[in-house]
């Protein structure tokens, strides 16, 4: 048996660092040594993260206070890794980023969507983007792992095999995301008020999110996927649907075969498309509180449209657990420590 | 036909406010003059109401600009109506208060329920509580109405008939309202961010409920009502469900009979107690965007156990819908103009 | 004042057809005669349709004891009203149908879509599409009128101005409809099982939907669209979002004039795309229980990508709402005429 | 390591048997060996418990295909397990039973609460109420182990210390259940027809609830406890509020060392009272998924009211849960094996 290794999260009082906080307490291989929380210095971790009573005595600390770990998680708004970055280098020899700061490889990308000059372009190439599906030989000495964005790898795990293999005519792919409002973080604002979002859907992000780039740069080729992003009143979850062609000379049986060549030893991919039953397509009321990604498609025989179907938790597999699967590649750990949980039904 | 009445709302940003705004607009007898919010002078009021959209080109103005009118409206946050009474006195005849500032006569309860002396106890006579069910004749000449709590009004539109014709046994009655979120007003809050409240069911208030003041001087003989909130994730509407003990010398035909009796002739309340059908209960979401108040019951034989059940929609019967018909009431317009929605169902 | 017309409900006990008897005993201009149900019989309507209390005391009638009026509604399950037109026929010089039987002209997509051949094409000539923004004109004097499916009328009214004025690169048009689940009618299933569709994003039907048909048939020039059809867990309500591109000649304001142009005037229509404010664009939770469809649109500068956004009620405006705005037309009276219900928010 | 025991589940298609059957395949000391269903023979079990795929290749067997194994789980409808239980009694040496047949030792509260005579009160004697925190000596030795009612149990968790201890003052306890849709069954039904479901606060049983029986049967003195249950629309979960009155002798202090002394060791319990946060009572959606029970209570100064508040997931502590905890203290296995997951938040 490996010996523990110690990890402190910084900003743990947001519901990306909660996540990563409940995982890791639940994880064999982790010893949880550090939260922080500006505002919430010496309240305990549980007062916001309730799930957490009696599983943990663990206080919030100030970040000034971080002593050093094996490993250290960094959950800050937008921006905020990558200008502080030097605060952190020093305290862990292993770094997650749950930001967006050291995702993107593509400066021009970075700017376009993020609207401004990268602050800190010389870090980027030490960074891996944290998708084991995509890069598990990079991830297996990676010490710095920018954990990818949840509608990226509802997106991503959905089309990667169909672009990687060449399944798809040239042209535009139109993916709709339906996400949760757990994605918007544990700020409330007027848009996350109960009585303004309950029972809402709402086109929030038509076009212009930010997520395209994570799509764009990791698939292979780099096509021309659209991202319109609508929100429903879920609180965790995506549901990705993706429009495209499959070429003229192919049949359901080459969209098979692309999965499972691809996705064929993934433990946290699930095909699913079956003929009878009411949950014959991924949704995300099955895969809650796990790190599985749901796939699925559909063709339609006479246009050849395809229609692919993922489906995610956006703060498991879009977030804290794709980084606790990442962190278990990276330290040479069955991939699946203590993302075990398999979901509830109903 | 009765010529237009002016009316203004004074804090028409809020949901209160904003749904007396929703009524009036309908209503073929009012004319909606102005509406105040100092935030947001000059947008479209349609921009928070997203509802009136196409329905009006009203712009919020500040509370400073206000014009003399038929009947004004305040809509203000507790205290603000008492403190700065004089303001707006002057400017129409007739004026309603949405909060709870002039509801009670009792000085103790007031001040036992709100933690505080009444700012203004010189001002109380001159308010009707705004319950036509209750105070119908009062309210025929009167020119300041007290608009009553959601909860409050639930609770005793449930128990007035019983306690009126003596039908119960002496002693505590428990009262649970099941409330919803938009109770707690338009403004962002933790506890109404909706990832911290969707599926929700919060013991919000066990004990020390503020309506319990009005429900208990209101009820004939101010039997001990005991009221416990609990927060539910609906957006609108409220269950209410009380215990107590009917005499034992009486059946379920008294009940029956008391209800008749002094509800037969209203037009807002309905007695909901069937056989069959799944709708055999006073239930919030027949009623949502009502201004009906159901009542039913059930007794346990053995025990004499009583259980009261009632169901509004809090912000209409529950606030805007119920001022609107104390309004009709005090101009002698037929009391259910403005107010003939249905309701949907599913 | 005209004189009020009889209507009597053919298949009453389900959701279109209590959701037009509704509507009809709220329309001053409209009497309710009679109201059909098998299983119901000598029931009162309000035993399934609890808002209906206090509002009817209309009871279920057996379908053999339909006596003539002036206007017969049919809401039967598919195909019942091709296969038993002649029992209603005579009844009633003015039949509208709320089913799909006699929406296509096209006798091919109907066989496609619909998996067999229509059982009687001899009927179909003189059905009039029941949409007023697209048939005005025919609905005037149309004294048989097809209902347009909730699905197609969302997707028709935010694409027709566009396809209308020819802006759109020719190409395929993907639409997605996140539907409700009253859609699926009143009868229990396990897919409406509460348990199992609560929370649920189901990708329902992501080809192949026969709705599909009706949008081709009724946009000029019939331009591919593609339909996926995804069921969220409101009760009632729809979010169309449609992806295409817009000519590259043309800019943000050629799409605002063609929407002016075509929907200057329409009485239920709205565009709805705001720069501040969290309602935006159009949302299904705005216009619930209204006439409204909601239509906005967003366009990204660099690759011309247009996105269509469109809200409607599925009950009202995409069934019942629409049966009575095309009657409205029909009989010469005012188009808002008992639609004048402004939506409830929050 | 204790070596592992085969575990059966006779009627694993419904909620509480496919809860059972989640919790015993992720239990590292019992190995599901099968699972019956008459209607899905064949079927893999995933079908309908889709959380599951990926994690058994499990399928269904018709129950008289049923093979010895090391214990027995019965899931099957009310009246069968009594009925039927000699086809099951010899083919394990420890059976559980989910449903009512064999909880209560009262035969005339069984006759009150089911309305007909117990088919077998021979059989009663050698059943151990399955409740750890009443019964946890008896469990030790018990070869049979009727499973507590989901209702009961957040009821009679939140009362046993006050009652035990004696600290209420005599006279009636009324306790409100709020309740989920699971609780109903996998079998669809116009009441839980998700239109018809969805929003509603339903009295579903205001008086005469069956688990009102378990209740007054094992509170110690057999109070005078109320039951009335009313309907929420979440999936999972009970919340309990319980009004009574404490001695006069007594303080908050007192309350806080029955509590404590009756509870100081449960691992499943937790007292959740807090001053300050948004979580400050028992929430069901904080306990989801997981076998808490969440207790907290508030106290009224000036009338020594006691309001007591309890909150679980009606599957797991509710029902399937709650079984392993028994079978766990049975076996002599740690308490909470199988039985880790923390929950989520939000």
């Amino acid at each position: 048996m490996s010996e523990k290794k110690t990890v402190s999260i910084v900003g743990g009082s947001g519901y990306a660092g909660g996540e990563f906080l409940r995982l890791a307490l639940g994880h064999p291989l982790l010893e949880v040594k550090q939260v922080t929380s500006r505002r919430m210095v010496g309240d305990p971790v549980s007062l916001v993260h309730p799930n957490l009573r009696g599983r943990t005595n663990l206080k919030f600390v100030d970040p000034a206070g971080l002593e050093p770990c094996d490993i250290l998680v960094l959950s800050m708004p937008h921006g905020v890794a990558a200008r502080e970055f030097e605060k952190y280098a020093g305290l862990a020899p292993i770094i997650l980023d749950l930001s967006a700061d050291f995702r993107l490889k593509d400066l021009g990308l970075y700017k376009k969507y993020y609207g401004e000059d990268h602050p800190r372009p010389d870090l980027l190439n030490r960074w891996v983007y944290g998708n084991p599906e995509l890069y598990r030989e990079a991830l297996k000495t990676a010490n710095h792992i920018a954990c990818c964005g949840c509608n990226a790898t509802a997106t991503l795990l959905g089309l990667y095999p169909l672009v990687k293999e060449g399944l798809l005519v040239d042209g535009p792919i139109f993916a709709t995301v339906m996400i949760s409002t757990s994605a918007a973080g544990a700020e409330p604002s007027l848009a996350s008020h109960h009585p303004e979002r309950a029972g809402s859907i709402r086109a929030y992000k038509p076009t212009g999110h930010r997520h395209t780039a994570e799509i764009r740069e990791n698939l292979p080729g780099h096509p021309q996927v659209h991202l319109t992003a609508v929100a429903t009143d879920r609180v965790r979850g995506i549901l990705m649907t993706a429009q495209t062609f499959l070429r003229a000379d192919l049949t359901e049986k080459d969209v098979w075969s692309a999965y499972r060549k691809v996705y064929g030893a993934e433990p946290f991919i699930r095909m699913v498309k079956l003929k009878k039953g009411i949950h014959r397509y991924p949704d995300p009321g099955v895969v809650e509180g796990t790190n599985y990604c749901d796939v699925g498609f559909e063709l339609e025989e006479d246009t050849g449209r395809l229609v692919v179907i993922s489906a995610i938790d956006n703060l498991v597999k879009g977030t804290a657990g794709h980084a606790i699967q990442s962190l278990n590649v990276r330290m040479g750990w069955p991939e699946t420590t203590g993302l075990e949980f398999a979901g509830l039904h109903p």
